[in-house]
């Protein structure tokens, strides 16, 4: 059984940031004393041995770092991550071994293994949509970053959008732009993108004075067939302006604002999230929105694994979602 | 300087692909006595040692092949031709390199040299649309095969799309819905798209005894703006049915013609080409389309890279690109 960084973390009683800064051994890193004193301990006792180390003593050459994928094929998301992941990991002198599963776990086993046996520095393992997720058992076997996901009880440390500033800053954009009565259009599918997204447009009206209105708050398929399908009971509802869950339910609201003759914004100001490029940049406006950071997600997962960003104490990181200004608000 | 099949090719007067199946020892290849013993020679002379032996003799180990695109975090055209690659070299114990250059010429010759000194077996070197290119110099060392994309002269062994038989597959659609005055809007860029979809679609109006109109043919961005501007001209031209460049223009063309309070398909017909899904299956109405073969390219470069299609004596392997039917006819 490989001793990974979660290992130590626990036997120490630290996270794993922590012993990834005292096992890099990061000039700039506060690590107090004893934390430190602690995760060496641990580590002697264990004997753990970052692979980066055991390979370049042993043989040279290049050091890998591994990143598992789903849906590389049907979304662009997938591809930012692994380009902010390769971007980071060859600045720092290593390779990047992406493996593309489309949701397979036989080819995810296959390609953690093919993974290890390269002697991989760690493995970033990401989902091209944030959520909880089971980790495969082999990533026991070596030093794991999540990136867009995350464990049951932070079990493994993890890089993911901040969903609440996000969805704050959508419904600030809005308040921005003179609107009072906004509507929120919600996924149906339970995830932190359903919940965290809610409590930004809370906070957002609740910091500009606005009373929670719970009956401009709805629910649709997170796609344009919802976004098209709920555009009656937004417009019902009276809201001068919608938020909408994401930028493909926005371009359906598009399609039902339209068809009813309704302009955008002057009858009806649309905001999305995601920026999903090929819909949000090319909308009849172009939509406004708040993008998902994916590249930056990619890059903090390398950054995580080398233990090269300042400790926070935490294993969970959020990376910032920035609004994207268009011409529809 | 390394030897490839490239210079084998060359010395024995033969396709590239006829030497990956005589040193690839096929058993089904159909290769002439003459034409391997001329291949045998020139491997014998030159001393072309295909890296994958190399490797397995000297150190044992996995054997990769190395895969560089560009627009991997853009678009999911790269994500697609991943897929296929990795699921194919995979399938024959090759672990798949993947580099991702954003079309960035630095980053592309770290990309090239990283390779080289993992020993692949070979790289494809992918581009996210169709064309023609300039093959990096370091891609000489290795044999390379080009996936959607070619050099002039067919210097490389490449694996494109038929855009002449998608061009043609997609007015066959709208011919065989009842149109036969029917627009193609062709994007202003120079490219193989462009000459090959509307050869297809002079071969498709020919078979089917409709006389070709030269003011029936309209030049646009190919973007959802460009669709949207050529709309009033393209319902001008009395066309029932539009077949539009790629499935961005149709975008803008639902535009114009919601616009003007048209209806798809029973005030005009409208096909797409690339089958980008995002934008495609979500139309309203969804939109009929020609995919863009991206899985299959990917595949079909890692067999020929490997010799395992059979030998058609030519360097360019064209991959069909099929009807995907839904609503928009």
């Amino acid at each position: 059984m490989s001793i990974t960084m979660r290992d130590v973390a626990r036997a120490a009683g630290v996270s794993v940031a922590t012993v990834s800064h005292v096992v890099n051994d990061k000039p700039g890193a506060r690590i107090g004393e004893d934390a430190r004193r602690r995760v060496l301990a641990a580590v002697a006792e264990l004997g753990y041995r970052p692979n980066a180390l055991a390979k370049t003593l042993s043989q040279g050459g290049s050091r890998f770092i591994g990143l598992v994928a789903d849906a590389i094929a049907t979304t662009p998301f997938a591809g930012q991550i692994i380009h902010g992941a390769q971007d980071e990991a060859w600045r720092h002198g290593y390779v990047l071994l992406v493996a593309n599963t489309e949701g397979n776990a036989a080819v995810e086993n296959d390609a953690i293994a093919m993974m290890l046996e390269h002697q991989v520095r760690g493995i970033l393992y990401s989902t091209w949509y944030h959520r909880e997720i089971d980790v495969p058992t082999p990533l026991q076997h070596t030093d794991t970053v999540l990136v867009n996901c995350f464990a049951a009880d932070d079990a493994y440390p993890a890089v993911v959008p901040d969903e609440e500033q996000g969805g704050r800053t959508a419904t600030e954009e809005l308040i921005a732009a003179g609107h009072r009565r906004i509507a929120f259009v919600n996924t149906t599918s339970p995830s932190p993108a359903q919940t965290g997204r809610l409590a930004g447009y809370r906070s957002a009206l609740e910091a500009a004075g606005i009373r929670y209105d719970d009956s401009l708050v709805f629910a649709a398929d997170s796609a344009q067939e919802g976004g098209f399908a709920v555009t009656k009971a937004v417009i019902a509802s009276g809201a001068s302006g919608v938020f909408c869950h994401n930028d493909r339910v926005a371009m359906g609201v598009y399609d039902g604002l339209r068809e009813r003759g309704l302009r955008i914004p002057e009858d009806m100001a649309v905001m999305g999230f995601d920026n999903q490029d090929v819909i949000a940049a090319h909308l009849r406006p172009p939509l406004s929105t708040v993008a998902l950071p994916h590249y930056e997600l990619g890059a903090a997962g390398v950054r995580t694994l080398l233990g090269l960003d300042p400790d926070t104490g935490t294993d969970r990181v959020l990376v910032a979602c920035p609004s994207i200004p268009r011409a529809s608000l």
